[in-house]
């Protein structure tokens, strides 16, 4: 999580895009969350982190990785695997996951007034 | 966009994800925003689009698309290009764009109680 977006990585690299809608029960969301937050930059490999929410509505959270290993290994990681298991139980009415290699990027940035 | 998010479709195709930070200018953003997603669908092999935004935080649009052919017709449309001018000058700090092939996906629906 960043105030700017993660940078635009020179290809190839994977980006793994997780939409979701959130249920009512909400009950430990927050500090799995955090904790995923955390757990995850041991994975070597993994490049950052964007997320954005709109109250009452979508959230999406891509995540960036060097490679397909690196991938694997969040994956199944297991405190990992408690997290999905538990959102699946709780936390999530319906979510998606992309994960796709990246051909192409770029990033702008505004020039100082 | 839409309530649920976008399906997870049978690969390979291509997501476009789009993050931004937003200026404090936004004249005429949200008629251009309107008119932007009105005007992808009518790109062949479009597939969907998925917004959510953190107030006052960052912005992050996937769009889907079913080849590579269907992302160039996007982006090389003269009006969207026109929007992607008046973007880098008034309303976005900064963005990146990272374009990718999807290689894996699935959809979690919670079962009706």
């Amino acid at each position: 999580m960043s105030e700017s977006p993660v940078e635009a990585f020179d290809p190839p690299y994977y980006v793994a895009v997780f939409t979701t809608v959130r249920t009512e029960e909400q009950g430990g969301y927050r500090e799995t969350n955090a904790r995923m937050e955390e757990l995850v930059k041991d994975v070597p490999g993994y490049l950052g982190m964007d997320h954005a929410q709109t109250p009452g509505g979508l959230g999406i959270t891509v995540g960036y990785f060097r490679d397909a290993d690196a991938l694997t290994e969040w994956r199944t990681n297991a405190e990992h695997r408690a997290a999905q298991k538990r959102g699946r139980a709780e936390w999530y009415e319906s979510y998606t996951l992309h994960v796709a290699k990246v051909e192409r990027s770029h990033g702008f940035t505004r020039a100082a007034d």
